[in-house]
C-alpha cells in the first residue's frame, strides 16, 4: 500500500485526491435517469415491462409477473441452510432491539397558564425499499432496511429488486420472509425508484424510498427527492482506521481489505502515529491479497484507493480523519474510548481490537446503511427518523393568548402581515 | 369562498386539484439555475458580484462588501422600538426552549459479555442559513432558523440575504445581532445557495443549508442536496381547518385569510361537518375581506386556491385532511385533543379557539419552518435534528466476539464476501 508521512511535501496533493474521492458523475447520467422516470411517469407499468426486457432479459407480460409469489419466499425461507437460518434470526432480532433504542416518543409540554406545547411523532404510511439484486443481491440490506421500518411502525412496506432473467435471489426471498414482507416487485434501476415516488398500476407511491444502488439509483433517488423523502445519496464503501502502534497488523490489514473487496472504487484508509504499524499492516496486506477470493477486486481497490497515512501525534490523526469523515471508522489504540468526544463525523465507528467493521455489516446491532463520500459531515445512519415524521404541537389556553398574544401581534404588524395580528387581536380581551 | 360538499358529483375533481396544488414547476427553471451554480463553482466571488449587480441592482467591488458589519446590526438592534424589542425576546427564549426540548442525547448501551452499542450525536460544523431579503423579509425567520442550530452546538453559522439596492432590512440585522451572528453575507437566489454549498473566496463552504425562498432558491437546494444536506424543499404556504358546528365562524375565517395574505399561491381550506358554520364562514371572509390590507392577494388566494368542504362526518373530515396533509392545521371543535390520534399528515397542529395560527409563526415556540404541499406526508418541522447527524457506536469485547462472531462470518460467506469472513474468523479462539 503507498505510505504518506504528513511531512512529505507531495502530501497535500495526495490528501485532497481522497478528500475527493467520491465525486459521483450523476451529472453525466441524468439525462438518461430523467428520460426513465418520465416514462413510467407517462406510462406505467408498460415502462416497466419494457424497461425489465430491455435491462433484466426477461420480458413481464402482466402485472402478477412483476409481483414475487408469497409462498415462493416461504419456501426458500424454509430451505435455508439451518445453521444460516439461526443466524439470519440473531441478526434479525439484533438489529431490532438496536433499532427500538432509537424510537423518538411523541411528548407534549405544559405551562401553569394553560399552554401545551409538543411534538406528535408519525410513522409514514408506506415506505419503499431498494434492494440491490443479481450479483451483489445481499440479505443484510433487507434486514437493515426492513427492520427500521418495521420499529418505526410503517404498515405498508414495498421491495423492489432487479431481477435478471426472472430469477430472484433465493436468500433475498428467505429475508423476506423472515422479516414479514409482502409485497416484493421484480425490478430494479432507475425505473424501480420511479416506480415508488410516483405509483404506477401496480406499484403504490410510497413516502419515502431507502436503500443502496448504483448510480442510476443513486441518480433517481436525488431526482424525485421532494416528490418522496430518501435516506442519502449513497456512493462506494469505505473505511477510515485510526491506529497506534499497539494495534495488530493482521487486524489491521484484513480490515482493510475487508472494503477493499467491496468494489473496485472503495476507499481503505489507515491513518497511524506509528511508521512502524504503517510497514507491517502494508506487508500484512500483500500476504492477505494471494489468497482472496475477491483477490483483483480488492487489489485494485488497495492499488488505486487505499492509502496508509503516518502521522506527528494522536490530534493529527483525528483531525485528518474528521476531514475524510469515512462511512466506517475503526479505532484500534490503547484507549479508544478516550478518543470518542472528538471523532466529529464517521458514519458508525468502531472500537477496539475485537471491533472489525464487518461485524457490523451483518450482526451487532446499527445499521450498516451509512453515509460515504464524506457525508458523514451531515447524514446520519439509517435509522427509525428516516421513516417517522413529526408534527408540532400547539395548544393555547384564553390567559395563555392573553398573556403573551400582544407580542406576537406587534411581530405581525412589523412583517407588515395585518390578517396575522387580526386573527391575534380579535382573540385579545381588551 | 367556494362551498363543496363531499357528496357532490363534482366533488373528487376538485379535491384532486386540492391535492396537486403545490406542482412546483422545479423543471422549468432547472436550466437557469444550474447555469447558475455552475458559475459559481468555477468563478467564486466573480459570479456572485456579477449576479448581484444583476439581480439586486448594486455592484459589490471586493470581499468585505457582501459582508454586513456587525457594528451595523448592533446599531439596528439598538434602534428598535422598546415594545418590538421585548417582542423579539420573547421570541427568542420561548423558541428557543422549545427546541431545547427537542434536543437528543448520546446514548450507550451494554450488554454484560462487553458488547457496547450506542449512538453519538454531533452538531454539523457549519450552518448556512437562507433568509429572504426585501419585501418578504421577516426577523421571524431568521429566529426559526437560527436558534435550532444555535440550540444544536452548530459553531459556524452563515447568513445569506438578497440585498435589493444595497439596503439591507433593519429588522433582520437587528435579529442577527440577537441571535449573535455574526457572519451575514448580502446575496440571494441560487447564487447564495451555490455559495454555501461550494463555497466561495469570501463565503465558506457548509454542511446544511436551510431556510424560505422562491422557486430558484428551492430548485438550487434540491440540486445541491447531496453535497450538503438541506431542510425541506418548500412551496406555498397553506392552512388547513377542521371544525364542527361548535366553532366560531369570525376565528375561523380570520385564520383562513391570514394564509391567503401571504401569497397569491397560497391555499386555505376548511373541512367542516357543519354546513351552518361553512355557510357563515363565508360570509366573514368576506367581510374581513374589505378593510385588508393586502386585500388584493388575499382575495385572489381565496378565489383560486381556497375551498371550503363540508363532510358527512367528523371521520370523513379527517380523512382528507390527512390526505391534503397541509402544512398547518388547526382543530376547532369541541374536545379537539381527542382527535390527535388519527391526525397523520401536518407539519404544525393548532388546537382549540384560542390557537390561531399566527401565534405559531411568532411567538409559540414550535418552528414555523415546515413542510408544504403535502410534504408533511414524510418532512418534519424545522428543528435541532436537521443541524445534527449521528453516528452508530460499537465496541466488542473478545468474548462477545466469541459469542456471536461465527453467525456474522457465517452471513459474510452465504454473501461472498470472504475477506468480511475472515476478519471476524482471526479474532474467534479456536
Amino acid at each position: 500500500m503507498r505510505i504518506f508521512h504528513t511531512d512529505d511535501s507531495s502530501f497535500q496533493r495526495e490528501f485532497t485526491a481522497i478528500l475527493e474521492r467520491s465525486d459521483m458523475d450523476i451529472e453525466q447520467v441524468t439525462p438518461i435517469v430523467m428520460q426513465i422516470i418520465d416514462e413510467i411517469k407517462k406510462e406505467g407499468d408498460d415502462a416497466l415491462y419494457r424497461h425489465i426486457a430491455k435491462f433484466d432479459g426477461w420480458e413481464p407480460k402482466s402485472s402478477e409477473d412483476l409481483r414475487i409469489d408469497a409462498a415462493l419466499m416461504q419456501k426458500a425461507y424454509e430451505n435455508l441452510d439451518e445453521k444460516l437460518r439461526a443466524a439470519l434470526h440473531l441478526a434479525y432480532e439484533r438489529i431490532k432491539a438496536y433499532h427500538e433504542k432509537q424510537m423518538p416518543k411523541s411528548w407534549n409540554d405544559f405551562e401553569e397558564n394553560g399552554t401545551i406545547l409538543g411534538q406528535k411523532v408519525t410513522p409514514v404510511e408506506r415506505a419503499g425499499l431498494y434492494i440491490p439484486g443479481g450479483k451483489a443481491a445481499y440479505p443484510s440490506s433487507l434486514l437493515m432496511n426492513a427492520i427500521p421500518a418495521i420499529v418505526a411502525g410503517v404498515k405498508d412496506i414495498v421491495v423492489t429488486t432487479p431481477t435478471p432473467n426472472n430469477e430472484p435471489n433465493e436468500l433475498l426471498l428467505a429475508a423476506c420472509h423472515l422479516c414479514g414482507i409482502e409485497k416484493v416487485y421484480k425490478v430494479g434501476g432507475a425505473s424501480a425508484v420511479a416506480a415508488l415516488a410516483y405509483g404506477t398500476q401496480t406499484i403504490e407511491k410510497v413516502d419515502v424510498i431507502t436503500g443502496p444502488g448504483n448510480i442510476f439509483v443513486a441518480t433517481a433517488k436525488k431526482l424525485v427527492y421532494g416528490e418522496v423523502n430518501i435516506d442519502m445519496i449513497a456512493g462506494p464503501s469505505e473505511i477510515g482506521i485510526i491506529a497506534d502502534e499497539s494495534a495488530n497488523p493482521r487486524f489491521v490489514a484484513i480490515d482493510l481489505l475487508s472494503q477493499a473487496e467491496h468494489d473496485e472504487m472503495a476507499s481503505s484508509i489507515l491513518i497511524t502515529t506509528s511508521a512502524t504499524l504503517a510497514k507491517n499492516v502494508s506487508s500484512e496486506v500483500v500476504k492477505f491479497l494471494q489468497n482472496l477470493q475477491r483477490r483483483e477486486i480488492a487489489q485494485k481497490s488497495i492499488d488505486e484507493r487505499g492509502a496508509i497515512i503516518v502521522t506527528q501525534c494522536m490530534e493529527e490523526a483525528i483531525d485528518l480523519m474528521n476531514q475524510i469523515a469515512p462511512e466506517h471508522l475503526e479505532i484500534m489504540t490503547q484507549n479508544p474510548f478516550t478518543l470518542l468526544p472528538k471523532i466529529k463525523n464517521a458514519g458508525a465507528i468502531f472500537l477496539g481490537d475485537n471491533t472489525p467493521e464487518p461485524i457490523g455489516d451483518y450482526i451487532a446491532g446499527p445499521n450498516h446503511t451509512l453515509p460515504t463520500g464524506g457525508t458523514a459531515r451531515f447524514y446520519s445512519p439509517l435509522s427509525v427518523e428516516h421513516f417517522l415524521k413529526k408534527s408540532s404541537i400547539i395548544s393555547f389556553s384564553c390567559q395563555a393568548m392573553q398573556d403573551i398574544g400582544e407580542a406576537a401581534a406587534i411581530l405581525a404588524h412589523t412583517e407588515g402581515l395585518e390578517a396575522h395580528a387580526k386573527s391575534i387581536e380579535i382573540r385579545l380581551k381588551k
